[in-house]
């Protein structure tokens, strides 16, 4: 008897992990053992879903519905889904060698710096390995802060919790107010957002800053990442500290020092990681709309955040002003960029509108009765594995929890993901003659 | 003494006019012979931007204030900033030749399928008798209907002004209730969508398909607009068929025949006429949001009306699905689009998207007690100059209105137009070395 053997495309391979993982999560969470009172198949799939994407939106409040063995399985979730994706696929893919050209291998050699696969394979588990000592170092100093607060046991625990999903950009928190306790608290504020911005930025800008520590040195993407996420994360915070100045529910309370903790918090959590500091439902529409738009740029390439990705904001807005310069090839910092990377980025673009836009469809249909600001909101947290959330998680209709389970998943492989491991690859052989098109 | 030339660029000539249009259309809109019970500064600014950007969105009903004064010079402003549009600015750059470098001048010959530029001359003089003739007939037609109905002075008096607006895709109507009137009446229905589908599609295509009435000899961009206008439309009709279906506001209580002519007008008038013979503030969010993407794609270029145009929504699926497909070279129907068609398509796009993210960032802080959905809706059926409402164009605050003035006017000269006639050209002439971003 001979099994044939079904040959998978790394994006198809990458897709199969992530629905495996999640079932298996949904079924552990479903045990006895890891509710109180129990918790339906749908809250149960939307929470390994959200744990798994590293998204953070809940259906059910996680530190009061799940015991230890539960909260330890969304920790799980949170590691595999979170630093997990990009290791292990770059690991599986190596190990595998099936369907994978010489250039996409090489690719995958570029951007972790290496030149042989011995040395990749070997700089993966390092990264593995720092990224475990960073997550110890983030509880150790969570720790003193909760330690004192909830003795000892409960101390290390709730600081293990609250550093994994930090890293990984979970935004999940043992707390029904997630952090808003904790607003003007500079410890807890530094550690959650060092750890959220160390995991987003991306693995091959902490490699390479680690090899080659001066600036000039780093690759372009480097570069890129670096000074984008300084100024919009610079950007971000003075947005929300001017729109909620006064707001009374908000920053309107607050003394100077907290008000700028909270902008700082909130502006930096807001791409991927997904805690919150202030109440997101009583802030100003301006603030919101504009936390859209940050939840959709995301973190960095092969990161634990999602969304379309900051380089992908950037090289369109590159685009942009190279089309207005009347230049031809968009280059940035010394450096070219190559035109099929510009298509792509304005493809993942596209691709993320698309899926936002029928998603967005597709609750009007099953929760008409919801306030579309809400809804809105929901949906670009759910398409960036943000979390945030203004509150209506929980008051969605069967349908459209599964829609926002849908889109999670969507948001973390990437609609463009998806849609490379459906599409059959034409070869491009024949040439046509040029022709206009009048577009403006 | 001597006065310094001021020279303009295309761009900057045709924001100037358009400026300068509005405001005479203002001043003559204060005259105490316009209106029966004066109007305010803002109101009369209001109208005439719409008036002159062809939007239709009003804060005043134009029948019961406008005295046959005022009516007129709405009317004149239609035919100057819709018609006028393409053909003055045509006209314009050619006399002026200033600036405008012999590649521009190729550009617009070859947009015009014309070689000598004597013949775009009479081209263009051409183009605009035409355009009277079948202003004219629709006025003819409409009267049928109307003279009957209102008697010879007021019924041509409609017919005239309704044939002009629909022409230019202006979508002002003398009655409150816009055509809901005349839901179910074929001609009505057939004479209005054929005049605006008419103005919408392009002259250019109007002239290629007078020149060449098989499909086959057609240009690339003639055979884009007409196949991309027939499945555009059907998927429009279909859509708003099925989704207001059981609508007991809309289509609920009308007969089949009815509810077809009604889901065909409305799904066709979206995309940038913008009448309405359904009641736009009761009808399901599913269709408002689908409205508000067919308001974003708009009509053809070089047309009557506004939006990112048909065009480069079609060059940006193909970018896409060239994208998925591994291949370098985006083509259809055996042809290839240049590389710097497709930057245009998605800089359009871009621009489009910041201008509404902004404007509806500007009323979110101007107007924040109105519901969020009919805002968007507001603000993308201004980008559109659409001029569909939910209803809340006369409750904008003054700064608010202040923001759709704005919108209307970039919409119709196009971001992108505002973007260059800003710009300053660099040389592209420093070549860098090649290096790859991570996006995805
Ligand atoms: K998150
Ligand atoms: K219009």
């Amino acid at each position: 008897m001979k099994l044939k053997k079904v040959q998978l495309t790394p994006p198809q391979f990458l897709m199969c992990g992530f629905g495996i993982t999640i079932m298996a999560g949904m079924l552990m969470l479903k045990l006895p053992v890891s509710t109180y009172d129990g918790i339906s198949w749908l809250n149960a799939l939307f929470t390994a879903t959200s744990a798994t994407t590293v998204t953070g939106l809940v259906t059910v409040d996680t530190g009061t519905v799940f015991t230890l063995f539960g909260e330890a399985i969304i920790m799980m979730l949170i590691q595999v889904g979170g630093l997990g994706f990009m290791t292990f696929a770059v690991l599986v893919i190596l190990f595998l060698r099936k369907k994978i050209t010489l250039k996409e291998r090489l690719l995958i050699q570029e951007a972790l710096s290496q030149t042989s696969i011995g040395g990749v394979v070997k700089l993966v588990l390092s990264l593995f390995i720092f990224s475990l000592i960073i997550e110890l170092a983030g509880m150790v100093l969570l720790a003193t802060v909760w330690v004192p607060e909830y003795g000892w046991m409960e101390g290390l625990h709730v600081s293990l919790f609250h550093s994994i999903s930090a890293f990984n950009n979970a935004g999940f928190s043992l707390w029904s107010d997630n952090l808003i306790g904790y607003v003007g608290d500079p410890l807890i504020n530094l550690v959650i957002t060092g750890l959220f911005i160390l995991g987003g930025i991306g693995f091959t800008v902490l490699v390479d800053v680690y090899k080659k520590p001066r600036f000039k040195k780093l690759t372009l993407h480097s570069k890129l990442m670096i000074v984008g996420t300084l100024i919009i994360n610079t950007v971000a915070l003075l947005f929300i500290f001017f729109a909620e100045y006064g707001n009374p529910d908000t920053l309107g309370g607050l003394s100077l020092m907290d008000k700028f903790w909270a902008s700082y918090f909130q502006g930096v959590t807001t791409r991927t990681a997904g805690f919150n500091s202030l109440d997101i439902g009583s802030m100003e529409e301006s603030s919101i709309l504009f936390m859209m738009m940050l939840m959709f740029i995301g973190a960095g390439s092969g990161s634990t955040g999602s969304g379309i990705k900051l380089t992908t904001a950037i090289i369109i807005i590159l685009t942009f002003i190279t089309y207005l310069q009347n230049k031809s090839e968009v280059s940035v910092l010394g450096r070219t960029i190559r035109n099929n990377i510009v298509m792509r980025a304005f493809s993942i673009t596209f691709a993320g509108f698309i899926t936002i836009f029928f998603c967005l469809l597709g609750l009007t249909l099953t929760d008409p009765e919801l306030p579309f600001l809400e809804v809105v909101f929901e949906v670009f947290s759910a398409f960036g594995t943000v979390g945030l959330s203004m509150g209506i998680t929980d008051d969605l209709s069967a349908p459209g929890k599964i829609i926002i389970i849908i889109l999670m998943f969507l948001g973390r492989v990437g609609p463009i993901t998806l849609a490379f491991s459906l599409a059959t690859i034409k070869p491009d052989r024949i040439r046509y003659a040029k022709e206009d098109v009048y577009t403006g």
